[in-house]
């Protein structure tokens, strides 16, 4: 992270409209970015982002991602406080897909648990409930 | 995986029709799956997948993905030989994205890197080239 200030409502103006690597904008309105436990290597959650989602997680140092349903730029933690500090971001070979190396606070998933990951396909519980979401969100 | 004998050109036609935990194929013709080193917990790779693509996964333990630009099913490693053992499928809270614990024989990317993400957004190299890209594809 460039560690750069935080205006909010500042629009994208700056180098970062320029990824130092090649990112496939072009051809996709929004990109999958994994969010992976720096530390642990348990990979939490899978999520979209735009060119702006992915500026503001660098100004900030905070994950931000696109809603594809509500249509519209979020940040992760911003209601429940689990936020994801993000110590760096990789690209993939082609430039279209990203991944977030993050420090997650709480947990990832809205359903309580560590990982948006937490069961098998069938259906046997592998994460670790970390909150109750009825005390995270209205 | 369940174990089942591989028959060759079979149609999905068994159990394999009916996951275990609900998957959002009905608003997605296809899903993004992680693929991670089950070991190291490296991610590998991020690709795509139908319900085509995964079944074949189920059935064969080897990991099959859909390519959106070619239109078709193809095998992790078909050509390369650095084919994928699937060790688990997981799946995430809104059923749109999937996880695969592998067994990576090789590198995952196909320009020789164990993974896919290896770089940083800055351009750093991160991952290990294990192979010569010329000597393994036409």
């Amino acid at each position: 992270m460039r560690g750069d200030t935080v205006f909010p409502g500042m629009t994208a103006t700056d180098a970062h409209d320029v990824p130092d690597v090649d990112l496939d904008f072009e051809d996709n309105e929004y990109l999958p970015a994994v969010a992976q436990d720096a530390e642990s290597g348990e990979v939490l959650m899978l999520a979209y982002v735009t060119r702006e989602a992915l500026e503001r997680t660098r100004e900030t140092g905070l994950a931000h991602y696109y809603s594809r349903s509500r249509g519209e730029l979020w940040q992760k933690g911003g209601t429940s406080g689990n936020v994801q500090h993000v110590e760096e971001v990789r690209v993939d070979c082609d430039g279209d897909a990203l991944l977030y190396l993050i420090d997650q606070e709480g947990g990832a998933c809205h359903t309580g648990f560590r990982s948006c990951f937490y069961r098998t396909i069938d259906g046997e519980v592998v994460s670790e409930r970390v909150f109750d979401p009825d005390n995270v969100y209205d």
